[in-house]
């Protein structure tokens, strides 16, 4: 319940999403009396975009419930000063000052700082390219994209979907408008879907989607959009041209953050804000978290960007509980991520092949095959886990699930026991839970940690 | 691959079922001339005793679906010299041979060994009460004692069951009864169900189980059985007389070590027989594994018993390539289970408050209630989630979990952490899944570690 004394007290929060408003909020709890103003371009606070998939998907009839707090709660319960429609457009760290573009009222004006937090997020990545302007063109970063293309598929009715970039929104988007009843092709640029996995395990995604009825061409890039009046009416690509009636982006996540330019602020991965481990920028006062802000690998301690909810909540938490005067560290990710795919579940944490050998550490791996459940009990499902270890030592270098019902939430304990140097060994000798409804005697992790064990 | 060289090399396991078998098959594999030779009690080899319940409840249809290994199987493929129907009734260390009793041939003869693996198990506890020896009584403790128990229910169609005690095998138990149509009641010595957890915790699952339409009298000890005619016909308590056409027994499992007297082989906690991290027994060449043994519990540093398939599994292992010429430990466990009672999953691990106090150490618990997936995604279901944690430090001490499908798993990277001695901000760091049909964006567990984490 330290007051931050040294400063002055004003705290400037740009962008009103997970860790924007997860700081603001933290900063409330620790300082009652404190301002607190919050710029939000959009007009929605603290949101659930991973929820957006199922919001298209009609699996979350409405929107709303996607929110968990909105800019009135926050006003309201919470004084804390959101003003939505309110986009920043420059930051002036000399004069610990900030330029605002009131969107609605049409006006821009200066506004002070003491300390500045910006959690302005990221955005879906799309080349330059001949027609990406085009209507018909989405991303879905954010609840006002996700907004647009339930929109458009309600007013337009779309029969056909092309899928840019086969990772997690890619994947998820193509699951929801399948159960919307569109046709839905899938182009990738690397050689199989999910490149965060290895490609021995992105190609039992691709051949999943396939069985779903999705058209997958893998190992081809966008070349440009075909549009007519200024509509998107097909996808070139190196090989082919795609007809098709609306186009998603999943090619990956850019952090917002092109507003910076001349702010001094020293931007990493990405263009990602650079921070410590306090989530501290190079300008004094001027903090960053969430998907604009890169964070440490920890397994290849090298800086990385991940554009995900769980590292948005916590990275806003530590910004917020530092921005109150405490002393809290964010010591950075291992890079897990889930993704359910229809009956499908993917999950991954650590380094891939390609990451190992690039940071030139001699690695084994394997993988197997088992059962989410005891073979013998209704509902075993198959399991598939990869686990990357370092030659001699056996640690623990990644892991990668694919597999139905009950298998991707195991990654915890690969990202568990990654975070703290396990070995193959210890993986081996941990206690994991056992009853025949649960899983194997010996649960497929510690099967695939045995199997590799063999191999350093 | 090393050959066991410095001594003779005959190797006798007594017990064939998860640990022996378990070591015998891994001598086989790292010893392919060896002699092996194992005497089983019963007819079969290498089952799973935790899937009885679920043969009981027909959820199983096939008893031998729980056979991972038949005898003839390890005759002939592993060359390993399985007799079943035999039955060890004494071992003389000094000169290393064992006296077995080959039950079928109703004959006695002596059996030398050079090294000699104990893993005969354990079996359902019963106090020496008036009655305890009549028919429609069972343990439930190996296959045997399953095949009993569905015959009984076959042929007798019993309409009521007493099961007496609420641990693990109780309460499945009790599902599985009620799964078959009989009437169900539970009684319970200690003041709540699940004596494994803190009552706090237990009493959700006597509540859980009262809604299930089965009757709970918690806080009362079995006096004796009433019989007739050598068959169960009801069950006395301290306050009450139940009627009765069968019994489980569910109030533990007592190492099968009786044999062992005047061997000069150390027994310790409940009579289980003491053994190293390498599980040698006090004399040379006698090693002992499986639910017969003693473990090292790793929080509290103390010897505990846990007959469980797990460490069964694991300590069989390192038994048998210790008896292979290999180095091996099994470092010990922090006494994870789990179980599943119709739509209910109960998980623990660690310490409970009452261990805690018996050590002698300062420490801080904290519950909450969250759900397994984002609130907002159907299927969302509860969870409640309590940590023990040690004052000031923070150091994980245990976690219990209650809660319906998807949250009883969530215990495994508890178990992780607290193998690894990780504290509450520790957990509250790790990088663990998220997505939205898998969890809340801070999982369950951390929600926890977050609640609790003000407390130290």
């Amino acid at each position: 319940m330290t007051q931050h004394k040294s400063k002055g007290n004003k705290l400037v929060v740009i962008g009103g999403d997970a860790a924007g408003m997860s700081a603001a909020s933290k900063v409330r709890r620790e300082n009652p009396e404190r301002e607190i103003i919050v710029f939000e371009k959009s007009s929605y606070t603290s949101y659930s975009a991973c929820g957006i998939p199922y919001f298209i998907s009609n699996t979350i009839p409405d929107i709303n419930e996607l929110i968990v707090r909105s800019p009135e709660e926050f006003r309201e319960k919470y004084d804390i000063n959101v003003h939505i429609q309110h986009e920043v457009i420059q930051v002036n760290t000399k004069e610990k000052k900030i330029k605002v573009k009131d969107i609605e009222g049409n006006k821009e004006f200066w506004e002070s700082y003491d300390q500045l937090l910006i959690a302005t997020g990221a955005k879906a990545y799309c080349p330059d390219v001949k027609g990406y302007n085009a209507d018909g063109i989405f991303g879905v970063s954010n609840l006002r994209s996700g907004v647009k293309v339930e929109k458009f598929i309600e007013e337009e009715k779309p029969k056909k979907a092309v899928i840019i970039g086969g990772g997690y929104i890619g994947l998820e988007m193509a699951e929801a408008l399948l159960i919307r009843g569109l046709e839905v092709t899938i182009i990738n640029k690397s050689p199989q879907l999910m490149n965060t996995l290895d490609p021995d395990m992105g190609e039992k995604i691709s051949e999943a989607m396939k069985g779903l009825g999705i058209t997958v061409y893998c190992g081809e890039a966008l070349n440009y959009f075909k549009t007519k009046d200024n509509k998107v009416i097909a996808v070139v690509s190196e090989n082919r041209t795609i007809k098709t009636d609306m186009v998603i982006l999943g090619m990956g996540a850019l952090p917002n953050t092109g507003f910076l330019k001349g702010s001094g602020i020293d931007l990493g991965v990405k263009n990602a804000i650079k921070v410590n481990a306090q989530m501290q920028t190079n300008i004094e006062d001027v903090y960053a978290a969430g998907d604009c802000s890169e964070t440490l690998d920890l397994t290849s301690k090298r800086p990385t960007h991940i554009a995900l909810g769980t590292v948005a909540n916590k990275t806003g938490l530590v910004a917020g509980s530092n921005l109150a005067g405490e002393k809290s560290v964010f010591p950075g990710v291992v890079g897990t991520a889930v993704c359910k795919l229809c009956s499908y579940e993917v999950a991954r944490t650590g380094l891939r092949e390609k990451d190992i050998e690039s940071l030139g550490i001699e690695y084994v791996t394997g993988t197997i095959d088992s059962k989410t459940r005891a073979h013998y009990y209704p509902g075993a499902k198959d399991i598939t886990v990869k686990l990357l270890a370092e030659k001699n030592s056996g640690r623990l270098l990644g892991g990668q699930i694919v597999g139905m019902e009950g298998a991707a939430k195991r990654i915890d304990v690969i990202a568990t026991a990654l975070t703290h140097n396990l070995t193959l060994q210890n993986i081996i000798d941990l206690d994991l839970s056992y009853a025949p409804p649960f899983s194997p005697v010996w649960d497929p992790v510690q099967t695939a940690a045995r199997h590799l064990i063999k191999s350093i």
